[in-house]
């Protein structure tokens, strides 16, 4: 198990970027000004670029041409996984992507995007803006000179796509699998091989046959990406990520550049995108899945005991950070405010869509 | 029933907005403005009049002091209900409400609020934005000469407080309860003698004995009201409010006069202040509850053959509209949009969190 400081690594990297704001200063001019906004995935890509577009097209509305961002897709200026570095160190102005692409930089950064068994996006948003989710994000992407809001949400993802079906723990063994993030590590626990492959080159992967079965986002973001095309057993319930957060995060000392005006711009559009993106998925899924089905694919539910599995190692991967200060701090904060929020949406909204499925039914 | 011609005294209203368009004329001018925004609730009510304050703090931030918005809670310039009459005829530039408010000007509103069996906050976010809701919002309101969007949602609402236990449809002959939009006129064909309250006047009409029960809004802001000193029989779950919406609505004319990234800061923040004051209710509501229950309050769930007389008697309802033409239009795309979100849903998150209860418990 990996004791060392999270912070103290952290510390070296803020140092590094400070060293650099100097590459930062041409992007900061008075007036009307562009910004560079580098992302993890290809442009045109549902759900994920859709919220990076989407928040680019607002702030530029609304500020009247003041701000105006330039969205370059990955690849294009720095590669999927690179976009952290590049705006940690002012290579470029700001990032949109899934935080937990960096659990390199920071273990913490899982809980900005999903964490097994973890929030829904509903719950999410109710911890981050209304029970401290936020400023312990500041606080740690402070740490790496950044300064980042939620700005999209894929809401729940399935299980995503096999070559076969897991009928119990057993099947997973040797499973060489793409997903990222904590999820990813709970697979690895349970004897999958378990790869970290941007979303612009999964179809790839998974046409060639350097892996066997992926997750991605869900039906509408999923189809568009053809993995129909490839396999066909799709478990449309998943426990890896239950609603995973998009970010925005800008290099520290641009976001200091912005006017209070252009700040709060900033932060009510990504609020807003937030939202809208994880409707979009509640839209559309529903009507896509429908189509997979009528092309072929098989829509399937992990039995018990593998969710019951998931469950364990999901428990064991938690723990495994805690010895970090502020992994725990983030941690019991977020436990704390889903027990809370869970308890009440099972009395209130849980209640309500039984009666209503009932009642419908009848 | 009513078959008259909503579109008919829709007309009569709008050209009775547009002879009164010079009265808005003194709030038009050019650069900083400061606009009136007449509410439906005193200032400080919980969730309500938080949807209220925050978007008229973002719009104010963002817009850089170019658009001042000055609250004016019910009671102040015009009445709760007074407060749409006020808005198209242009006497103030904006009301922030709840429109099912409005049925006698157009049974459509209800929608924007919501219907008994209706969507959750989630799922009309999900119709709103990317289903064609909010072209049919604009689409009814027009018609009055109104300009608006949702801009807060209460959440899931609770049964209410009773002074009794509902252990049969038969238990509500007679109850002179306080209840808006067509969940009042769903219990008012069980028998209950509905009355539509204003929030502010709630407590002293249950005080006072003029009511035997009343529904407002969710634990958090019903203890606020302090209905727990009066009753203490409290329903957790709801057939009548899964997700009130609530709107900000602008006078056309005043709505025209602003600039494109204005028009923008306006849309952006009402989308982000519903998704906010969504989650401000899961946050808050499980608290509450604990310290309502503390304070004696008896938590309770109607009894399934009480929730099948809701489902009939709202079915009912629901059709009672359905000759007019745009109630007819609004309906089905509400509907057909609940199903399909609704049953992804129910395959996504609700097998989801169907397992971590499962599986959290074991």
């Amino acid at each position: 198990m990996d004791r060392r400081s999270f912070i103290k690594k952290a510390g070296v990297v803020t140092a590094g970027a400070a060293a650099s704001t100097t590459l930062a200063a041409p992007a900061i001019a008075q007036g009307n000004r562009t910004l560079t906004m580098v992302t993890s995935v290809p442009d045109g890509f549902a759900i994920f670029d859709d919220a990076a577009q989407l928040a680019a097209d607002y702030i530029t509305a609304m500020s009247d041409g003041q701000l105006t961002i330039n969205k370059m897709p990955a690849g294009s200026l720095v590669g999927a996984f690179e976009v952290f570095d590049a705006v940690s160190s002012g290579q470029a102005d700001l990032y949109h992507s899934a935080e937990y692409y960096f659990l390199n930089q920071h273990p913490g950064f899982a809980f900005f995007t999903s964490v097994p068994f973890g929030m829904t996006g509903q719950e999410i948003t109710s911890w981050y803006h209304h029970r401290g989710g936020k400023e312990l994000h500041h606080n740690l992407a402070g740490l790496f000179n950044l300064k980042p809001f939620l700005c999209g949400n894929t809401a729940m993802q399935p299980g995503g796509w096999f070559n076969t079906e897991i009928s119990s723990a057993d099947d997973l063994q040797g499973l060489r699998f793409r997903m990222p993030g904590q999820g990813g590590q709970v697979l690895g626990r349970l004897g999958a091989s378990v790869q970290n492959i941007p979303g612009g080159e999964i179809y790839q992967a998974l046409a060639s046959g350097q892996i066997d079965g992926a997750e991605w986002i869900g039906p509408f973001a999923d189809e568009r990406l053809g993995f129909q095309e490839v396999t066909n057993t799709y478990y449309t319930a998943g426990f890896h990520e239950p609603g995973s957060a998009l970010a925005l995060s800008f290099n520290l000392e641009v976001w200091e550049s912005l006017t209070p005006a252009q700040q709060q711009i900033v932060e009510v559009a990504c609020e807003a995108v937030h939202a809208n993106n994880l409707s979009m998925s509640l839209a559309e899924n529903g009507a896509a899945l429908a189509r997979l089905q009528a092309a072929g694919v098989q829509a399937r539910e992990f039995p018990d005991d593998v969710w019951d599995a998931f469950g364990s190692a999901a428990a064991e991967v938690r723990e495994e950070n805690m010895a970090d200060p502020l992994y725990a701090e983030i941690a019991d904060s977020y436990f704390a405010s889903l027990a809370e929020s869970s308890s009440w949406f099972e009395l209130g909204d849980g209640e309500y869509m039984r009666q209503r499925n009932r009642v419908n039914a009848g």
